[in-house]
Parts: structure tokens; sequence; C-alpha cells
């Protein structure tokens, strides 16, 4: 099966574990709606490339890890949609959890999603313990306090906020989970493979301050201009247009050259090259070429 | 040591474990302003009785089990509080945390509480991954889709709400996961321990009904007649106040006959009715004496 076609399945599947006559349908409803269509599935591509570069000798681990890293940034997604926070009408190209539907069911809808990691890794890992045991770490570790997507989201409310800290908990934490949860869902613990989503999940988030900048909205499909809005770090205006270029390949650089061995090191390696190559929006590469 | 003790206690470790100085300080300050400092402990306290009564072998594991029940109940309290479901301003007689903090950090407390009940429970229980893996998908069901707390919250979004259903994945569903994780976090499995905290939860909520009507605003220590307000489902308003009492006691007898065998048997029972000898507000048991 391709690998896009295993993500869309392993998440079917953990939604429908939960979808039942018992439970609210709009709840469920919006839960679908902040899941499918539109995502790029970058995290879940990127642990489930791992995996496979270990060996991915018990699938239906791999799926469950996958599938609950892509669920969760889900939630944060929503979340971060919010009033409260950028107040965004649009996501993905359609109107967010709390515009379709409201308010009340977006919070929840980030809620049950953040739950929903946790079912789906206890369901789907529930024949290889060890394993589980660690993947429960590892997503919770990406997702909460002290160093996860929420607390990453909470440096906003802070007087002091330290760029890399602020990037690395709100972007890095989840491509540095969805490398450790592939690796140790094939059966390999390393906490080594953390590098190589760390500096992805980097590299991705001077991507997006560079797409912020390039500011074409029906291309990203949320509105553009939030983080000099909302007075945000930002690697563009601390770098420049052609610094965060420089930056986001040395990062590049960084993680394929952090990959440990393993039996699928090298197309692994090629894999990330390739998908890295569409991180730098088309326009400002011709500009800096 | 005393049961109150141990509790508070298990959710200091829980709250230690990820109070570091790599986190955003007003994001740890607004998690344990939402969690110590009034609550009743209610369910922990149920969760620790049913394991004691079931030989509590593995003290590590109950107290996991019990911190994590307790913490998933302070998040459903931040989240409900915030202005887009009850709008309070108290709770527990202090300023809920979108009126101390601010609603962003309110979101996210919620959200990070959420994540630290499955993180109390994979440290807490390590040693135990048969008994870890079975506490987390209690713990998540109790909270997540289709049938847990956000599950019952969510209904108050539908057009058409079974009082019943509401109240059973409102309130019952944690008290049930209390009792079950109890049993299960002392190597006891049986889904019969269930029964105890359904209807315990039931009577509990048939008592938040009755104290909402008693209205006695500095005993509750948040704003009463909420339920009056948004037209929710309640018992009182279906069955009046004497109706309402006869339902709690009904619901208190069926709770105490369903414990099953176990070592401790006759002393939970005779702390159950005890603690439930409190659910009824004093003025209202005058009243219908």
């Amino acid at each position: 099966m391709e690998s896009g076609q295993r993500i869309e399945a392993a998440l079917e599947r953990a939604f429908a574990a939960i979808e039942t006559p018992a439970g609210p349908p709009r709840l469920a409803a919006a839960m679908r709606h902040a899941a499918f269509g539109g995502g790029q599935r970058i995290r879940p591509r990127l642990c489930l490339a791992v995996a496979m570069a270990c060996g991915d000798d018990r699938p239906e681990v791999t799926d469950a890890a996958l599938a609950a890293i892509e669920v969760l940034h889900c939630a944060s997604l929503v979340h971060d949609d919010l009033p409260c926070f950028d107040d965004a009408d649009t996501r993905r190209g359609k109107p967010t959890v709390h515009r379709a539907f409201n308010e009340p069911l977006a919070v929840l809808t980030g809620d049950a999603l953040i739950v929903l990691a946790f079912q789906t890794l206890s369901r789907g890992a529930a024949g290889a313990p060890d394993r589980m045991a660690r993947l429960v770490d590892i997503v919770a570790a990406a997702i909460g306090a002290p160093t996860g997507l929420c607390a990453g989201q909470a440096w906003e409310s802070e007087p002091d906020v330290d760029l890399t800290e602020y990037q690395r908990a709100k972007t890095g934490v989840l491509f540095a989970a969805a490398t450790e949860a592939g690796a140790t869902a094939a059966g390999v613990g390393s906490p080594t493979w953390r590098t190589l989503g760390a500096r992805l999940g980097e590299a991705y988030q001077v991507a997006d301050d560079l797409r912020d900048v390039a500011a074409d909205p029906e291309k990203l499909g949320k509105p553009v201009g939030q983080d000099e809005a909302l007075g945000r770090p930002n690697a563009v205006k601390e770098l420049g247009v052609p610094g965060a270029i420089a930056r986001l390949k040395a990062l590049v650089t960084e993680a394929v050259d952090s990959i440990p061995e393993c039996p699928g090191r090298e197309p692994l390696r090629t894999l990330i090259l390739e998908e890295t190559g569409r991180f730098i929006p088309a326009s400002l590469a011709r500009e800096a070429a």
C-alpha cells in the first residue's frame, strides 16, 4: 500500500473505533472535520518513513503511532484557531471548527482528539505493551507540559519569549516525537532518532514563517500575517528572507546527517531531501536564487 | 498514611514530574491553580477506597490511577468554566483559571491536565505494563468520545438531549472510571466494578441538581442557577425536590448492593454510606424529612 493511503486508512480505523451511535453526532462530525480533507500529513509521513527505515516489523503499532501523532497535530490546530488564540475563520481552505460548528464544540473537539491519540495507541499497540508504554510517554511529552505543544503555545502568555525554545516547543517537538515514535513502533527505542525530527520541525517552522511573509492566502488556506499582527517571534523578522532560507537549508542538512544507522538509511535520506525541497515557497525560492 | 494525605501526595508527585524550569511558569501556575485548594477529591477517594478494598498490592499504581482521575476531573472543570460554556467567574471559592490568568491559558491548562493524566499513568504504572494499558483505556474512555466527559458536554450542542445519557456521560462516567480504575490498579480487572461508580456518579449529579436549587452560593463556591439559565436537563425539574432525594437514595442503595466480592467489602460499604450521607444539602434534607 502506498504511504498516503496507509496513513488515511490508519486514521480511518482510529476514528471508526470511537464512532458509535452512543456518541453525540455533531462532536463526531466536528472531529472528522478537523482531521480529514486538506492536511499534508507531514508528521505521520515522517513517522512512517522512519518506521519503515527501521524495519516496520509491527505495522499495527506503526499505524497507531502515526495516527496518534497526526490526531494530536489536528487537535492543536483546532485549539490554536479558537477566538482566544488566532481567531481564524479558515484552515486548510475550509471553515475552522468553531466557525463550521460552534466554539464549545471546537474546545471539545480538541480535547477529544487529544484523548483519541491515547485511545489509538492503547488499541493499536495492545499486542506490544512495552512499545505501547514508551509511545504513550513520547506522545504525552509532545503535547503536554512542560515542553510539549501546549507549553509552546503557553509561551505566548509569558512576558519574555525565547525564539529557540518557543519554536522547538511549538513545532519541533511534534516532529521529534514523530521520528522517535516511528523508531519506537519498529522496536528501535533510541532517542537519537529525535534529532532528525527536531531539526525538520525547526526547518518547517522557518518555512512557515517564510510562507507567512510570502503571503499567498489561497495556497496556505489560512489567513496570513498572523505572526506580525500578534507580535510573535519569527525567523524571517530576525534573519531576513535570504537568512531564513539559509537557516532552513542548514537545518535540513543537520537533519539528514543525524539519521542513525538502520536498514533503510539511504532511501530515508533521499525521501527527506525530496520532501523538504517543497518547504520553501516557490516565489521566495526564485527571489533568493 | 490517611487517605486524604495520600491523595494530595500522589497529586503533588504527578505535578512535580512535569514542573521543570524548561516550561512556561504561568502555565505551571495555572495548572496548580486548577488542581489544588478546595477540591473535595471525591473521585480519587472513591478510586482509593476500591483499590484498598481489593488489596492495594501495588500502591504506586493506585496512586497513579487516582491522580489521573482527579486531574481529568480538574481539566473538565477548567474547560466547563470557559466563557463559551458556563462563563463562570469563580470555582471552589476562587477565581476560575480564565479569570485568574487568561482565556488562552485556561484552554491550554485543560489540555495539559488531560495529558498529565496519561503522563501520570505512564510513569506510575511503568512496573505493571498490563495494568497500565488497561488504565490508559479506562481513563481515555472516561474523558473522550464517544461516551466520556467531552461527549457528555457535547450533548449540550445537540438538538435533542437524553437526560439519562447526558448525566451518565457528564458525571457518571468519571465515577465509573474511578471504581474500575481502583480495582484495576489493584490487579482486579473486572468491569463489574463500574456499576458502583456509575450509580454513585448519577447520585452525585442528582445531588448537584439539588445543590443548584438549594442556592447556597457560599457553600458551593460557584454561581448557582446555571442549569436553569442554560435550559439544561435537571433531575429536580423533572422529579421535584422530594422525588430527586428519593432517586438519590435509591441510587446509593443500588451502588452499595453492586459491590463485588472482595477482601474489604464491608468497610467499603460503610465508607460509601457515610460519604453519600453528605450528598444531600442540609436545608433540603430538613425540608424533605
